[in-house]
């Protein structure tokens, strides 16, 4: 068990989840510190029934500090994981900083629980459009081997922060009314719009998301042999990720077959009859911290290919979730340091 | 050239938009008339300065009209186009019922007019989401052989009618206000929610708009080799249909090549520079005739493989463009029966 534990940008969106989840699943401790920026410091919280007050995140208040969860922008993680490291303070990161990080192993618990086992201080929790895919996968390589993934998101501007919520909102308003919205977030407007790009151009005509969704996806199954050709787009949603997935297998796996793989995963929940008009839905899998799986059916385009439909908040098992679990997983494992 | 010209389907949204690009692109005819409902007869549209009455659908109204151009719901096409015939019109049809039927030919101009010239009374205009595919797919497929289709779409309300705009506009000024709203077109909330399901199922979990990519792909490239696997998700945007598309052929074709290609298509208009932040976006295509092409790019997970997204007015090359671009090739050629 970790003493002292504290979440990193605990006035955040994904850092209120973070706090919320703590006490829902009873996460064993016996300090608990919530740590934000000097402006957000002094800030009250409640947590377990009592208030507490937001310390400001500075290098010496990590020195009673067991375990740290961070959901802070890439800066921030760069600079305050090292403080946390120098005092001895296991660090779960949210942030895009130290996933490739060689030294940092990036983590499922669903999927390469292992490899947080093995961790030198810092463990780091992969992009939301990655955990939910990377979770659907897990199965179906474990029993046919990937060795393809075809991916096209619909990403909910909750990705974008809180200032992504706000512009979905306000921008919608002011469509409806043929008013004009300063997008604050987005570089074009999201209401009512589809915007092809998420991140910043990286690499062939691919976006920073996108290669996170490569590059972390090799990084989780160890595996850099499966090739992904992702397509992030952010959608007028406000919140839940949704993925139009193709993966190809080395031997062929039925439609039956996934169903049932997927059914049998920890974290995924399958429905899918779509007869009766039964899919996951982004407004349906809000505050839910499963993975919903569903339009599972052989490709057309291939014969070992499978297409399916994966929904998951983006919040949750996309980021607030995933983090709890990895402590949680080091907590069970004994793994503390 | 037709002396008598008529809209079926007059009163309704891609009706109206068939009108103003007959007038736009000045439709050569002598005679025009509106044909509707028992329901909507009697109502007056401009044309050309004069008010027109629309006049109800009877099999008689045919005796004297050389070419129809209809927009009307599958059961009211099952029923008219023959009517049509009997009388020697030619009808140009925009709804799914003749799509499939081996007499009639189906067609898009800028990929194979030849086929609309060997017609027998009957053309039919694909579905939208086929019909931007297919155009985007022409100068691939003729320069490298396009042997595969991975394509999910994010499909705009529009092309469930007025009562999906309608749905959209008041569902999500409900969804903002904390209120409920009564579908009508769609089973499941559009506003700020993804459906990953338009039209029935169909076919091993494909849905019967989906398989209509498959189907009338195969149709009008006259290959039935050619595999397709498509998704279709209905997205809260108002109008103009988004495609993340992903091409294999035979023969590699480069991202350059790809795009002189694309820029030498008549009907696509390339948009692509993603460190500008430049590419198709549903609300930049609105009321235009182009099929919008863009994010450009190798396919990371095949050798012979390209990735692009392409946006397209659905109501617009979507449905009416694409039928009175048939009408005016028929002119064109002299085709008139």
């Amino acid at each position: 068990m970790f003493e002292t534990i504290a979440i990193v940008g605990a006035t955040g969106a994904v850092g209120g989840i973070i706090r919320k989840l703590l006490e829902e699943r009873k996460f064993p401790h016996q300090r608990i510190k919530f740590l934000a920026s000097k402006r957000s410091a002094g800030t009250k919280l409640t947590f377990g029934g009592a208030e507490h007050t937001v310390e400001e995140l500075t290098p010496e208040v990590f020195a009673d500090i067991d375990l740290a969860i961070g959901s802070t922008p890439d800066d921030i993680a760069k600079e305050f994981v090292p403080w946390a490291k120098q005092h001895g303070c296991v660090v779960v990161d949210e942030s895009g900083y130290w996933r490739m990080d060689p030294n940092v192993p990036l983590v499922v618990p669903e999927v390469n629980p292992d490899a947080a086992l093995a961790h030198k201080g810092v463990i780091a929790s992969p992009n939301c459009s990655t955990t939910q895919m990377v979770l659907a996968m897990k199965p179906l390589h474990d029993a046919g081997r990937i060795r393809r993934v075809v991916v096209s998101t619909y990403q909910a501007t909750s990705g974008a922060g809180v200032a992504g919520q706000r512009d979905l909102e306000s921008g919608t308003r002011a469509a409806l009314d043929g008013a004009k919205h300063d997008y604050e977030a987005f570089a074009h407007p999201i209401a009512f719009n589809c915007i092809p790009q998420i991140g910043s151009a990286k690499h062939m005509g691919y976006t920073s998301e996108e290669m996170k969704m490569v590059h972390e996806t090799h990084k989780i199954f160890g595996d850099e042999s499966i090739r992904v050709c992702p397509t992030c787009v952010r959608v007028p949603v406000s919140n839940c990720h949704s993925e139009s997935i193709l993966v190809e297998t080395e031997h062929k796996i039925s439609v039956d077959e996934a169903r049932a793989l997927f059914a049998g995963t920890p974290g995924v929940k399958v429905v899918d009859d779509l007869g009766a008009g039964q899919y996951p839905m982004p407004l349906d899998c809000d505050g839910d911290d499963h993975t919903f799986i569903g339009r599972i059916r052989e490709d057309l385009s291939s014969d070992h290919g499978l297409a399916f439909w994966c929904v998951s908040d983006n919040l949750r098992k996309g980021a607030a979730t995933n983090a709890v679990q990895i402590a949680e997983l080091l907590v069970e494992r004994g793994a503390t340091v």
